[in-house]
């Protein structure tokens, strides 16, 4: 079995050592842009972020595996990608625990005051606050995928479900939190705009770890400039890295990360990966396949 | 029955309203200092950071709450305490809660980098940092009582247990993050000193959410100017308010709060208290009375 390993970062080596260790019985090949004109065959690829003219090639084999959780980079190449091939993303693959412990530092940091103490202490201000009540800061979270099922165990008990875009105002309304964790596809693109955001409750927060195109940015900032949204801390953007003249970096009410909410880890990767490679060689079906139709 | 309540802030009212709702039974006095030469007599005192003239005269009652945890500050007063009159103090009432989100927050925090990234992003800085590992990363929690405990549930499985002076060095080697939820007693007065505090682990972190004469604070200082220690999220110190001239305040590797990680919630006090006076009337023993050998 030949497995085609493409990944444009230092990490590649690894990888590919990984994989000989879990499937001792796979020949497993690296392969670079302008390596070779032509893709060595294989019966499976596993790519991160590869480049349309790649995937263009991978018609014959059996499973094109994307080493992420999402998939929007994969699947923007559209008619590049074979029609017939599937694409299967990550599960969890010990990224909802890190989700979960991003979403709940935010979460924690905003209902206990702790982005207000620490403006006062740079001021060396000793004052106690008036604590926030937790029947006044429900926390929405958009997107009830693997991740987001992780982040609301975290969370603790107390979930209500809301479907579809006709429910979509009542729990933009009822959150005073809000945590989006949704796949970007065609339909949740700018999802989060200014009537959107605006119908969050006076004083909200925002947590985005999902992408940066679900935000129109300049909305967002307009909102928190007027006061209406409180905070927002933000793990991912539409030009990643957030450039350098990006109003952002200027608010103090928004917390910047650089995309490190929930990382890939190679091992817990490599090892689901091989898994579904084993499944699959037994005739068995696997999770994670993606539904282009719905975009995850 | 009389209840006396003193507390010198301006919660009194409240405080008497709440006692009158759940005990309607009992009788509510307010005594404020100055306001009479001799306090009217009384089965049950429930005060708050009382004088020592008061306490002198509440031979008489059957026990005297105290609306906090710790009771370093009413033990202080040594013999102006009748000594045989059983102090009460509060047992979790709603601390607990707080104790856990209060430490997690800061556990997360330096666990994650978040400080790393917040002094990144003040800087216009996007540069993702490798991601401690939790088998570096033991948390020790240094006092195993009902809101040590509470962390330690927030915190997750696998618990060790030391106890004693003799197993304090081992277990400050072991404590990469050290939660410091002692009550404040002759015995643990000073405890972090220079030495217990240079045991810890290299760029060891510190959360001291106890009493702020635990730590002798020149010599922390010194450990996080040295780089020993990477951190110290303190909600409590010395001298309350921390005063202005304080060297903790221009050193951005401490964190300053208020003394507010865990707040007195006057209902659930309220209506602990109740409980317990209730349980008194009906000649039952109740938890949380004070052993004064040990301080707590």
């Amino acid at each position: 079995m030949r497995i085609l390993l493409y990944r444009p970062d230092s990490e590649a080596q690894a990888w590919t050592a990984d994989f000989s260790k879990m499937l001792p019985e796979a020949d497993i090949t690296q392969w670079r842009e302008g390596a070779s004109d032509k893709l060595p065959p294989c019966d499976y690829a596993v790519v991160w972020a590869p480049p349309a003219a790649m995937l263009r090639e991978l018609a014959e084999v059996k499973a094109i595996f994307h080493t992420g959780a999402g998939v929007d980079a994969l699947l923007k190449f559209g008619d590049a990608l074979p029609a017939h091939v599937p694409i299967v993303r990550l599960g969890d693959a010990g990224m909802g625990v890190q989700m979960a412990e991003y979403v709940l530092h935010a979460v924690l940091r905003y209902f206990r005051r702790f982005d207000d103490y620490e403006a006062q202490a740079r001021k060396g201000e000793w004052t106690p606050l008036p604590q926030h009540r937790k029947e006044n800061f429900s926390i929405g979270v958009l997107g009830m995928g693997v991740l987001g099922s992780r982040v609301l165990d975290a969370l603790g008990p107390g979930v209500q479900c809301f479907s579809g875009t006709t429910e979509l105002e009542t729990f933009l309304r009822g959150s005073r939190v809000l945590v989006n964790m949704l796949p970007l596809t065609p339909e949740t693109s700018n999802l989060l705009d200014r009537s959107r955001l605006s119908a969050l409750p006076h004083q909200a927060y925002v947590i985005n770890v999902a992408r940066g195109a679900h935000i129109a940015e300049p909305d967002l900032l307009t909102l928190i400039k007027s006061g209406h949204i409180a905070g927002a801390t933000l793990d991912v953007f539409r030009n990643e890295p957030l450039p350098v003249q990006h109003p952002f970096w200027q608010e103090p009410r928004i917390t910047i990360t650089p995309h490190i909410s929930a990382t890939t880890l190679r091992q817990e990767s490599v090892a689901q990966i091989a898994g579904k490679i084993r499944d699959l060689q037994a005739g068995r079906t696997i999770a994670d396949v993606v539904d282009r139709s719905r975009g995850y």
